[in-house]
């Protein structure tokens, strides 16, 4: 039995599908909803987070909420409950849900304005968060298969100067564009490019690709995700690969013996295909295997989880 | 009294702010919401469109249920009810409000993904839409002193390549970060450029500048804005001024004679000064004027307007 036992068994059958904190409340996930004029909405005016909970224990939740925290003040959003407060919450949540794994999403929007106000400075801002079952980009059992990645063609990254990739956010308009496009091209994941020749990011996950023996993930245009951070530091201490944080020319990333995805939405993910060719001899390879072996035993450190209860 | 009446005499003053559809039902529309699960939230995979009512009249209602059918189409949605009862709704909502100067938006999301699914073509895509009182980017009685209009020079407007911009859709973290760029630089709007020295558009407009005697506004990397459209038809068909839909480099724009921003939220806006400095005599201009006569002046027109009862 786990640590986490005592909420899970505790839990309310309501809020098996997860539990939302929404204007106050806790209510089931699936019940809940936000204002269709918020801007968080209609303007995508916003920035959110996500931590996942493994084995009743969150992963790195105070580095989340710092990179959170950076990004609510970066966008100039004044939440309505202190930190300490949204940390609270979140525990609250997944108590609620008695979820043992959950994908953990807080998101601070710039609000819904008064009759006639254009001003968002002048917007209350809103703290939504919600606590769902863990979310599996790819599935476990597919994970020994890999997956099948597309280098899309159509689209490119939306750029930092246009919109921060640093400050997590929902505009997603190109990585669907880019889904689509792999769907079509019989792949199963897409990764844009900055048009420039190098590999970002797809829907939520980053990349890495050993090259020559050298494992490599772009430094630039993608998010400091949590498992790419996690990887970059467990690959650095313990010395387990030389490690290149920096350009991933799409040529490079063509000629890679192992390429791997990394995502709060489901750990690392070993790509078997790219373009439709095989990568390496088409299974997950050694370093990849040892990466998700590594990683996910990460969970377990006292550096690293801390327990819902 | 007009030939609104009926309807706007009939309304239902709980309706008073505005109504609103959301899951078959008819709503006050700051109380409407929507489910915190909706892709077209935590992803922003949506198209919306926004018609405005003038006096009882909707502006050229046709031909923005065509912009916004293609749009979805493009996006591969598949909207729960057809395009015949989306129109019927739109009635509904503005007669139920009893507006007759409102602002009316319809969106099509990605939807609600089933418990563990992940593939965006297996959602039930959802319809919203909402009836609202008339927003002015800028109020009419601020019009007569004209707009303070920044260009940006921190942020770039999204490109083509990453999110189409003429698939209307709620990516405005590049127009909202200009928008507080124009502010800190004591302006009240700002406009993005293309990142080669091109003007593009803002928050909710596009922009005409007059440039030795001829009308100029982007012809690429902006929305085909309907109040934009309407002014090139009028422009062209009554011989108003030569006009050129092409480039508008910032420094075209910066040695016009006049600017204004053609807006469904407001109309024709008058700017002022650019970057500080006045517009031509730092008055509206004699073309600008007319114009704006001229735009209200169509809301009246039968090829345009069609009643809402």
């Amino acid at each position: 039995m786990s640590a986490s036992s005592t909420y899970a068994a505790a839990a309310d059958p309501a809020f098996a599908h997860g539990a939302a904190w929404v204007d106050g409340e806790v209510v089931p996930a699936r019940e809940a909803r936000i204002p269709i004029l918020d801007t968080g909405f209609v303007r995508s005016d916003l920035t959110y987070d996500v931590v996942s909970v493994w084995r009743g224990a969150f992963f790195r939740l105070d580095d989340h909420l710092a990179r959170f925290e950076r990004n609510w003040r970066r966008l100039r959003l004044r939440p309505p409950l202190a930190p300490g407060r949204q940390r609270e919450l979140l525990f609250e949540l997944v108590r609620r849900s008695g979820l043992e794994d959950a994908y953990v999403a807080m998101i601070v929007t710039r609000g819904v304005p008064a009759p006639g106000e254009r001003d968002p400075r002048r917007f209350d801002n809103r703290f939504y968060a919600y606590a769902v079952p863990y979310v599996w980009i790819q599935r476990p059992d597919q994970q020994a298969e890999g997956t099948h990645l597309v280098v899309a063609r159509d689209t490119v990254r939306i750029p930092p100067a246009s919109v921060d990739p640093t400050v997590k956010n929902f505009h997603w308009g190109d990585l669907v564009r880019g889904l689509f496009e792999a769907y079509d091209r019989g792949g199963a994941l897409g990764v844009l490019t900055d048009g420039a020749g190098n590999v970002t990011e797809g829907p939520g996950f980053n990349v890495f690709a050993l090259v020559d023996g050298v494992l490599r993930t772009p430094a630039e245009g993608v998010f400091d995700g949590m498992t790419r951070r996690t990887l970059i530091e467990l690959v650095r201490e313990e010395r387990i690969a030389p490690l290149e944080v920096g350009e991933l020319p799409v040529a490079e990333l063509g000629r890679a013996q192992e390429i791997l995805l990394s995502s709060t939405a489901g750990g690392i993910m070993p790509v078997t295909t790219l373009d439709g060719a095989p990568v390496g001899d088409g299974r997950p390879g050694a370093l990849t295997r040892r990466l998700h072996a590594r990683y996910w035993e990460a969970h377990g450190e006292a550096r690293f989880a801390t327990p819902v209860s």
